[in-house]
């Protein structure tokens, strides 16, 4: 593994000095590691947004990427630091679900419990010292996943950090439910995961829904409710009528509802977990 | 071409998987590429404030750097991809005059119209394919420019990527206006364009127009008159009176009314648009 | 020194074309220079928040990292710019006390009064030439401190850049100040100084404040107060109870109180400078 990319994705914000320290220890320990933000926005401890961010992330990165995540509002508690071991990509994080969607995406999966401490920060226990002298610490981040990452950079056996686990937390991931329409016809309820930046609800539907509810659907043959309202699939967002909500297939491949140059999640009102109807009436 | 740098400059945000795709992207045609952000808190589809902020950095960096810009508003509309090559730099993003400023500060302007799909990234198509089977996409920033931009980085010719094109569009670039002062001198008005995070209003009078209005130019020659108030120009910030609106050209050669210690933009409730006397009575 | 690190602490946000620039004079000086970003997002001008950031990372960095700090509402003004040379460590910024930390941490410490124009930013002189022909200039990030990080990091001998100065500017740290409790112990008041993304409370006693005033402390030996509500010292965030305002001593050796899962900022309406006691009765 040549100059090995290392991406972060946390809900560290960009204010403070948590992110900034887990790069400086990443370097220290392998200063050909090329590192990648995706993201440190993620809300505060919110992992479906930290899984829904990273499922959408890895595919576009080069084999041998290695991807840390830390939403971890386990910290401290015993909650397992893993590392997810596929045939092209490597992710690090607690075992609290956020890879949820990768054990089902990738191919030759294993998961491994980090428990080597000899590939920790080395002065993590001096940082971590309790005030009654007992070894404890708040910042995994910086102490087991910044530098188990980095120590894989360097090629490090996945299977040095620990031994293999099968049972792995998985969110419950919100399948779209399939139903009966008021007609008689096959439906689907589905539900908002995400809400971006531009204010666009992206939903659990994906593109592989619609081919089954329809596999050779035309322009018109699909219809979505979103809180009492109905909308047409369109393509591209500049399709969109000023101020009117419309769906797309978005570049993640979810169906997702959109108001062309302006904001879907203000103007309906719509939270996570609102239910969304798809139709082919 | 070595170690070449891609600068990205979005309306993406900071929270969201969009940016952190186009690094994978990138990265995966050229390991080489240093990836440098600019800005991605653009205001979303805020194409003034791109074209702003590109101006005012592109020249800092070292000759052959490609600089890519993604505020879109009509990605999917038949609004052109272009390559913009200059004698040192290079620009890729949408025909939309984000370029504007740079068509009338760079030489050896040639615009390539962006249509060779051999560069675009591969499973564009695949990720792209609308409901009904048909090509589409909402995405360029990951499907086009960011790999013409890694493809561009590892040596291919300009021309390589589509034909020449003649006449970009372009902003209406909101020069001052000359008019003449109530006691019959020349004078100026021009406009806040941008305003910073410090609240900083910045105009579309530079260092130029004071050169013209003034050639050679005494303490309290000039005076700025915004929203009813009368300002001086300084020399620094730090020169201003605490809680005190005072006017000085700023790094980029701008004229800039600030409040040193203080939020001009909100003391003065003035907005993108406002107009702005410049007079030497 | 090859392949040099040099990280970046700035009030100049992720919107503008601040920190972009900066990165571009710094590459265009140094090719091989990698830049990590520590944080954009100090408050506009708190140098105490810039003090805290920069104390909390520049250790988990490798010897020879350069740290460059602008967090400086006195550029323009006589304040001097200075180059920090530790044995391991490298500090560029303004003398305005934002490496007061630094001097009282590091070894074998020598302080240069940047004067050398040579190291400047070339067309800085051309950029801040003011409207009557004078020099100046407003962003040193830019000009000065950038280009010289860059030259350092190249392996100019940090004598070059300037005279050695003796008594650089300090904050008043706030230092807990040692009181006696009601009931005759030895106590401590502290102070908040930090309050960070997840709003916790982060407080000027360290754990050896703790140390000394109890060098064997038992389970329950520490009390907290704040704002008229006693806490207990946790080991872990997770240890907290939901809703309820714990401290621990966090991952950089401060006391900080923190509600687990919640906003400890929000809910007891703390803010900085706020005192907090610490006692052992």
């Amino acid at each position: 593994m040549e100059a090995p990319i290392i991406t972060l994705t946390t809900d560290f914000g960009y204010k403070d000095y948590f992110v900034g320290s887990m790069k400086g220890v990443i370097l220290g320990i392998n200063p050909e590691a090329r590192i990648v933000d995706i993201s440190h926005e993620v809300d505060p401890q919110d992992v479906d947004a930290a899984a829904y961010l990273i499922k959408s992330s890895y595919h576009y990165f080069p084999a041998g990427t290695i991807h840390v995540v830390v939403v971890d509002p386990g910290v401290g508690s015993p909650r397992k630091p893993i590392l997810v071991v596929g045939k092209r990509d490597y992710f690090v994080g607690p075992d609290n679900g956020v890879f949820s969607y990768i054990y089902s995406e990738i191919d030759s999966l294993k998961i491994i419990h980090i428990t080597s401490k000899e590939y920790f920060l080395k002065d993590t226990w001096r940082m971590g010292e309790t005030y009654s002298g007992e070894l404890g610490s708040t910042f995994h981040g910086r102490e087991i996943f910044a530098p188990v990452a980095a120590w894989l950079s360097k090629g490090i056996d996945p299977a040095n950090f620990g031994g293999e686990i099968q049972n792995p937390v998985r969110l419950p991931l919100a399948e779209p439910r399939p139903i009966t329409s008021p007609s008689g016809q096959r439906a689907l309820e589905g539900r908002v995961i995400y809400i971006d930046r531009f204010g666009n609800l992206i939903t659990n539907i994906t593109r592989l829904h619609l081919q089954v509810l329809s596999p050779s659907p035309k322009e018109g043959t699909f219809r979505i409710n979103l809180k009492g309202r109905t909308f047409e699939i369109k393509r591209y967002y500049a399709e969109g009528i000023r101020g009117k909500p419309v769906a797309l297939v978005n570049s993640c491949g979810h169906l997702e509802v959109f108001i062309y140059l302006g904001n879907a999640h203000e103007k309906l009102e719509a939270a996570i977990g609102d239910p969304i109807l798809l139709t082919t009436d």
